[in-house]
């Protein structure tokens, strides 16, 4: 079975899997859809993509992802809507975040025709794997790996791009309880604490691991250098709500994230009138604050977990507990104003949906 | 062709390759031996190694390697010597690191008899594979990589460990003129620096791209913090000689590779009556010692590299020049030293020589 249309390469599977999974059973990242997206990247320029069934990569033991770390990744969600048509939330903008991911670790720009049609195709081609429901979507995860066969330590000339897509429950079920981590570093100026390159996460499984094992959640990271300003929690970016006042990380020092959902939040915000800071936020303010009984609201946001509310952070000795974020007015409003755009209950101003 | 001894399986090639490419066309870490060593680790435990053809490895697009970056690795160095006996150089002390890598991204240890008697099967049966002569050699890389067909975001439940091996020439053939780096960052107090982990060397090649279209050979990184005292270069420690003493930046913030070259030059040093102080040494130091006439000798040293000497120093818009190598009294005499023990000329006093 072969077809090219728009310079893209089909090639079907030969049976379509028994569509999804049991929504019960749906485990995040585990089970993948019928086809992906491969692009590579030879003689210094991309090839036709190919869709085709998922399969394994043939990857030579030297290949210099494995050595070398070039590897960067993006996140991206479709949801199915009520009248079946198929919403996928800002892509365009994980194009532009994914090259200058690459352009970081040293590796080629994905031209947006690529990124975008083959995305796209992708996504019609296995719509049927996007799950219907509230909080269900098709997460979707482009990534790129250098894929030279040489140990010298230099940039790969050759690249694999690469697009698999997973049915998704909501990532995380409940509040969170965090850990504010002043002895293990995510990010400092001058590093690569902006991209989603996958060395980044690597370095935090261990430190994660080590709170989990103590009853938290996450670890929310502070700077490198005085460890004293929050950045960004694991899969996260990190929002507070102090006496009305909404507060975040700003972005300027290239350690965080600059998160899709963060951006949508602000715009969102900012449209409804609330004050929101993006700056420099110390630990002592946020205990400052939450002494004060204004430490209000807090939440992370992320792709995969859309929006998820905090009710516990912990600096070495001392718990701030928040109320029940049942009573927030902020977070809780967002969150269902994201998702209300996503789904198309609410008409999508700022045209942040493409749909396929 | 099967075989079990030692626990190790072994699949022998059908056709052995011509043996050696020609030494004149020998291009580092391009070119690989018959065989290499697989060791999978499932289920909470490491499987039977087996010594198979160099092979591509099928994985799920998913692996958690190319997402989330559980990928490390070691570099070891095997000599033939005069009496064609093959000597690799401390490989013990590689799986050493190689553990506290692991143990820094997560990852499961390597148990002793699989690294060091899988190493050294795999060498036995492919020492046809390392060239004779001065300089050149048999580069050994054993690494892992988490091999999960999952995409959230934990620590991968199933690894792969492979050596692979690769005949090589001398890795540099001429002095270096090094660029102190003080904007971007390699490593930080509570970072991955002290680790082999492919993450590290994928923020590097974007700033040492940039340093080469300069002109520069290498990047000599700066503290994080401060970005006033020096870490180490690209694929190597640093040392210096100031006023006949040997300066190298201490460990003890776990932002530098503690190489296993750098504490053989460390030893062998200490052992012939030099003063070496292993501490903090900022760029103002070099430089004042520079001015002073009292910068007399510097080098990088690595096992791909073995010692390099260095003989221009910029920083921002000062260079700094040293004498010519061959008027050096200390550095060429040492590596002179490391060379005769590595092949088999001088006594080894110190035991770092494991014959094959």
């Amino acid at each position: 079975m072969m077809d090219t249309q728009k310079d893209i390469e089909i090639r079907l599977v030969a049976d379509r899997k028994q569509n999804l999974p049991d929504k019960s059973k749906m485990s995040f990242g585990k089970q993948f859809a019928d086809h992906m997206l491969v692009c590579d990247y030879e003689n210094g320029a991309w090839q036709t993509p190919v869709i085709m069934p998922v399969e394994n990569l043939a990857l030579h033991p030297a290949t210099s992802a494995f050595h070398y770390g070039q590897a960067i990744f993006e996140g991206i969600k479709a949801y199915r809507r009520a009248d079946n048509r198929i919403a996928i939330f800002r892509p365009r903008d994980n194009w532009i975040r994914m090259n200058r991911s690459a352009q970081r670790l040293d590796m080629p720009g994905i031209p947006e025709e690529i990124f975008m049609d083959g995305l796209l195709r992708l996504i019609g081609l296995d719509q049927d794997w996007v799950p219907e429901g509230e909080g269900f979507s098709l997460y979707i995860r482009p990534f790129m790996i250098g894929t030279d066969a040489s140990l010298g330590l230099e940039s790969s000339r050759s690249y694999k791009f690469i697009i698999i897509t997973s049915p998704a429950a909501a990532y995380y079920s409940k509040d969170l309880s965090i850990y504010i981590q002043s002895q293990y570093v995510r990010a400092v100026p001058g590093g690569t604490g902006f991209t989603k390159a996958a060395g980044n996460y690597a370095a935090s499984l261990l430190p994660t691991s080590e709170v989990r094992a103590k009853g938290y959640d996450q670890i929310l990271w502070t700077d490198a250098v005085e460890h004293k300003y929050v950045q960004e929690i694991g899969t996260m970016n990190v929002f507070f709500v102090v006496n009305g006042t909404v507060l975040t990380p700003a972005l300027d020092d290239g350690t965080i994230l600059a998160g899709i959902t963060r951006a949508s939040i602000i715009g969102l915000m900012k449209e409804l009138g609330y004050r929101v800071e993006e700056r420099k936020i110390s630990v002592g303010e946020l205990i400052a604050a939450h002494n004060a009984g204004q430490l209000e609201e807090a939440f992370g946001s992320g792709t995969a977990a859309s929006m998820s509310m905090i009710t516990q952070l912990t600096y070495e000795d001392k718990t701030m507990s928040l109320s029940d974020p049942a009573s927030w007015s902020i977070a809780p409003a967002i969150n269902k104003l994201l998702n209300d755009i996503r789904y198309g209950k609410v008409p999508d101003l700022n045209h942040w949906v493409t749909l396929v």
